[in-house]
C-alpha cells in the first residue's frame, strides 16, 4: 500500500509537468506553432490536404469511444492531430473559398487569443473577470452606439450602470436571437394585477390571464432557420413563427406584413414580435427597416432586427445607408465572427432601451449578487470566455474606417463579379448582390430560351435536370478542393417560383481577388464536362422544347 | 474622385496586411506571447496586479463608446491591453485563488487552442468543419461510454449515425441543462393524435391538449441558478422549478421528493422533469443518484443529472462510486471547462438514448439538410468554434489516468483542508467536502459557545456579526491579491437554519500545495485584527450571552 502511495505521488509529480513545463522550443508543437505564426497561408495550404478524404474515411479515425487509458506525448500526439484532423479541415480562410460566412482572420487575432485563452477569465461574474466585465461592458456601448448613436451622456450613464445593460455578449447569432425574442416574450406578457408574469407562472397562465389563444413572431420567408429553433424553446411553437412573403429581391413585403398581423389578431393571436432581417443568410438582401418599424409602433410590437450578417455594414458610412431606420428596433443582433473578422465565437444583441433586460435579470446568492455589475445577471449563457477583447482589439487596431474599406471592397467585389456573371453566356445571375452576396447558375443561353419557352410541365422538368447539373457542380468543385462556392434553393420571381438550386457566393474573404472570380466560373465549366450524361439529357429535352 | 479612389486603394493594400503579414519577431505583441509561452505562471504573476484597483477605476479606462476613426498600431495596442486590461484581469490560474471552479491550464493547450482558432472551423455544418464534425462526435461517444458504459456495437451503431446525436456540445453548463430541459419537454409534450406536439403548436395548445394545469421540473434546493432561467425560457416559470428539501450533508432527500411529486399530480401539474445534482455549486455533494432514479422510473419522468461540476469524478475508478446511479439518467450535464482542465467554454450534454434528441431536430434547406451528419440540426446554438478539439487532445494527452491522479489528488486536498480548518480552534468547518469543494468561517471557540447558548434573538443577532466578518474578511483578502476564496449563504443545520455567510474553497488546481492551504487560515486570522469595531462587537455580544 505505501508503495502504491509512492507510485501515485511519482506519477502525480509528473503529471504536473503538464501545467508547469512548456512544451520545448524544439518540441512538435512548439514548432509548428511559429509556423503558423510566421505564415499562416502557407501553414494551412501545407497542412490541409485538396482533395477530399471520404467523411466514412474519416470517420474511422475517430471512431473509438474509449478514453485513452494510457498517455500520449504532446509532440504524438500533435503530430496525430496534423494527420488526422488538421488535414482534413476546411480552409475557411483560402481566399478561394468564397462559399462561407467564415474568413480570413487578421494576424494579430492569432496570439491576442492565446492570451485570452491563457487568462481564462469568466464573464459570469466580475470576481473571475475584472477588467474583462467594464471592457465587455464597453464593447456592448460601442456596437450600441454604431447602431443607435446616442448621445456621450446617454452612454456615461447606462454603459456601467449595475441595473441596466446595453445587451448581451453570447457564443453567437442564435443565441442573441433566442435573447431578443426571450425578452420581447416576457415584456409581451409581463406582470399584471395578480398575474406575477410569464417569467414566474409560464406560459400557460400567460395566456389564460391575457386572453390570447397564441402568440407570433412575424418575419419574411428568407427568415435564418434558427428563429425556427427559437420559437420552440421559448415554447411558441414553429407555428408561431409567421412567414411573410417577400417582394423583389427577397426584401420582405410590408403589404403582406399588414395583412398578416391583421389575420393573426382576428384569431386572437398576439403578434409580438416582428423580426427584420438585414442581410439575409441565403442573398444578402436587406428588408425595407424603417417601414416595419412604422408597422411594429402602430401595432404595438416588438421590432427585432437579425443583423447577424449585414450589422457590420454599419461601419462603412458609403454603405450604412442599407440599414437606413436600424436605430429605430428594439432589438438588434450582431456577430462579430462574421464580417468583424473574428474568430467563430462572437455573438451580440443589443438593447435600444437600457431597462430591456429587466425582464430577464436574475439573481443568485453566491454569484451574481444584486446591485453587483456582473454580466451574467443578464445572458443566457452562464460561464462565458473573453471574446470580447477579440472584438476590443479589432476596433482599435482596424479601426472603423478600416472596416469601411474592409466593407466597401467586398460589396464593389461582389458588384464586380455580378457583372462578371452577366456577361457570360453561359452563367445566369439569379439574385443581384446588395451587399457582399449573390447567387447564380450554369444555364447557357439555349438552354435559357427552353426554359422561357416551355410549358408548366417541361419547365420543371428541364429545371429539375438543371438543379442536377449545379448540385453536380457545386459538389465536384468542393471534393477537388481547390475553390467552394456553396449552394442553397430560391424561388426566383422570374421563374415563377420554381425551386432552383444556386451556386451561392460571399465575397467578404478580403484576399479573394478578380482573377480568383474568373476562376471560379472556368472551373466550373469545365467540371460541367464531366457530367456528360446529364448535359446529353439537358441537351436533349432543351432541343425538343426549342424545335416544338 | 481618381485621386481619392487611388488613396482608398491604397489604404486597402496596407490594411490588407493585417491579414497576410504577421507580426514581426521583434513586435511587442510577439514578444508577450513568447514570454506566455515560456512561462505562463510567471508571466501572470508579473502582468496581473496583486493590489486591486477599485472598479470605478478600471471602469474609466473603458468608457468610451466611440469606436477609434484611427487605427492603432498592434505594438502599441498590445502595451495598452497589458496596462489597462491584463494587470487589472483576474489570477485564475494562481495556486492561491481557490474561491472558483477555474483552475491552471495545462501548458500544450495554449499552442493547440492557438491552432484550433486559426482553423476556425464553424461546427454547425460539415462544410465548415469536415473532419472537426466526427471529432465532436468521438469527443461525445467518449463521455457517452464514460457516463453509460454501453459496448462498442452501440457506438458503432450510434455515434457517428447522420440520424442521431449521443449530445450536444455546448458554450457551457447552462446551454447545456436547457437543451436537455428542451428535449424533456417536447418528449412530455409529443405529437399525439391530431395534436402535432408542443415544438409545433407551442406550450398553450400542448397544455390544453393534455389537460394539464401546469409543468414541472423538481430539483434540491441547492441546484444551480441557471435552472431558473432554464425553466424561464422554456415557458414552464420559475413556479414550476420545485425546490426539494435536502437532507445531511446539502443531498436531495428522496422522500420529499415523493411527497412533492404527489402533491403536483394532485394539482394536476404534469411533473415532467427531476434534476439530480452531481456536485452542487455551493458545496459540492452529490444527490443520491440511484434512489432518484427510481422514483423517475415510478412516475415516468424524464431523469436529468447535472454533474456540470462532478462529472469529472466518473474519471477516477476511485471515486466514480460517488456518482452511482449516473447510468440511469436521461441525459447528464458535464462541463469540461471546470475539473477537465479545458479553457472556458466547453459544455456537453449527454443523452441516454440516441433517438432523444428527435425531438428537437431542426433542418434547413441551405444547411443543415436531411440525412447530413451536420452537427448543426442538434443543438440549441448555431456557428460554434472547434472547442471540441482541445477535450479530445487532453484526452489523449492527460488519458483516464492522469485524470484520475488529479482528481484523487484534490478530494485528498480537500480532506486535508477539511481536517487543517477540524483542528484549528478558531476556525468551523461548516460544510465536509465530499467531492474538492468545502465552506467554513471563522468562528473562535467562545464564539461558538456563545451562539450555541444564545436564545433565538440573540442567535440571530450574533450570527448576523458573524456574518458581517466572514464578508469583511473575504472581501479583504480578495482586495489584497495575495490569495481568494469565495463566499456564499448556507442554512446548516446544526445552526438551525441561520442564514450563514461561508467561505467557499475550490480545490482543483493541481499547484496548490498544503503550505498555501495553512497560510489562506493565516492571512484570515490577520485580516480579522483589521475589523477591531467590528470583533468588539462581537465579543462583547459573547460575553454578554456567555455570562448571562
Amino acid at each position: 500500500m505505501v508503495s502504491e502511495q509512492r507510485t501515485a505521488d511519482a506519477n502525480f509529480e509528473s503529471l504536473l509537468r503538464i501545467f508547469t513545463v512548456p512544451e520545448g522550443p524544439d518540441s512538435t508543437l512548439t514548432k509548428i506553432e511559429e509556423e503558423l505564426s510566421r505564415n499562416l497561408n502557407k501553414f494551412l495550404r501545407e497542412h490541409i490536404v485538396a482533395e477530399e478524404k471520404s467523411l466514412k474515411d474519416i470517420e474511422k479515425d475517430f471512431s473509438d469511444a474509449h478514453i485513452p487509458e494510457q498517455p500520449e506525448f504532446v509532440s504524438d500526439h500533435t503530430q496525430h492531430l496534423l494527420d488526422t484532423l488538421v488535414s482534413h479541415s476546411v480552409h475557411t480562410a483560402s481566399p478561394s473559398f468564397i462559399g462561407h460566412m467564415t474568413s480570413a482572420l487578421p494576424y494579430f487575432l492569432m496570439p491576442l487569443s492565446k492570451i485570452m485563452i491563457a487568462l481564462n477569465q469568466n464573464l459570469v461574474k466580475i470576481e473571475t473577470s475584472k477588467a474583462f466585465t467594464p471592457l465587455e461592458r464597453q464593447v456592448l456601448g460601442m456596437l450600441h452606439r454604431l447602431i443607435y448613436n446616442r448621445d456621450d451622456s446617454f452612454y456615461s450613464s447606462w454603459m456601467h450602470s449595475a441595473e441596466h445593460s446595453l445587451g448581451a455578449f453570447c457564443s453567437g447569432g442564435t443565441i442573441a436571437n433566442i435573447t431578443a425574442l426571450w425578452v420581447a416574450r416576457n415584456k409581451a406578457l409581463k406582470a399584471q394585477g395578480s398575474f406575477k408574469g410569464v417569467e414566474k407562472e409560464g406560459l400557460f397562465k400567460a395566456m389564460k390571464h391575457y386572453g390570447y389563444e397564441g402568440l407570433a413572431v412575424l418575419v419574411s420567408e428568407r427568415g435564418h432557420y434558427s428563429l425556427k429553433k427559437a420559437v420552440d424553446v421559448l415554447g411558441i411553437g414553429q407555428e408561431g413563427l409567421v412567414s411573410v412573403k417577400t417582394a423583389d429581391n427577397n426584401r420582405i413585403c410590408p403589404k403582406d406584413l399588414q395583412d398578416k398581423i391583421a389575420e393573426l389578431k382576428q384569431q386572437n393571436i398576439k403578434p409580438f414580435a416582428v423580426i427584420g432581417v438585414a442581410g439575409t443568410t441565403e442573398t444578402g438582401n436587406i428588408d425595407p427597416l424603417r417601414e416595419i418599424a412604422k408597422i411594429c409602433q402602430d401595432e404595438g410590437c416588438h421590432f427585432h432586427i437579425d443583423a447577424a450578417w449585414g450589422g457590420a455594414t454599419l461601419m462603412s458610412n458609403n454603405h450604412r445607408h442599407l440599414l437606413d431606420g436600424i436605430e429605430l428596433a428594439d432589438s438588434v443582433t450582431i456577430d462579430a465572427h462574421k464580417q468583424l473578422y473574428i474568430p467563430m465565437g462572437a455573438g451580440m444583441v443589443l438593447f435600444k432601451d437600457p431597462d430591456a433586460m429587466k425582464s430577464i435579470e436574475h439573481h443568485a446568492q453566491y454569484i451574481l449578487r444584486k446591485g453587483s455589475k456582473d454580466l451574467g445577471s443578464h445572458t443566457l449563457e452562464g460561464s462565458r470566455s473573453g471574446m470580447a477583447m477579440l472584438v476590443y482589439a479589432s476596433m482599435h487596431i482596424i479601426s472603423r474606417a478600416g472596416y469601411e474599406l474592409l466593407i466597401d471592397q467586398s460589396i464593389a467585389k461582389a458588384r464586380y463579379f455580378a457583372d462578371l456573371i452577366k456577361a457570360q453566356p453561359d452563367f445566369e445571375l439569379v439574385s443581384e448582390p446588395e451587399l457582399c452576396l449573390l447567387t447564380y447558375r450554369y444555364l447557357p443561353e439555349h438552354f435559357k430560351q427552353a426554359l422561357e419557352k416551355a410549358d408548366a410541365k417541361q419547365k420543371l422538368a428541364l429545371n429539375e435536370l438543371l438543379n442536377e447539373l449545379t448540385k453536380f457542380v457545386q459538389k465536384t468543385q468542393r471534393e477537388t478542393g481547390k475553390s467552394f462556392v456553396s449552394r442553397t434553393q430560391l424561388n426566383p420571381k422570374c421563374w415563377e417560383q420554381l425551386n432552383t438550386i444556386v451556386f451561392r457566393v460571399v465575397l467578404a474573404n478580403p484576399l479573394t481577388t478578380h482573377d480568383i472570380l474568373h476562376s471560379v466560373l472556368d472551373e466550373q465549366r469545365k467540371i460541367v464536362q464531366q457530367a456528360p450524361n446529364l448535359m446529353r439529357q439537358i441537351e436533349q429535352m432543351a432541343q425538343s422544347i426549342l424545335s416544338a
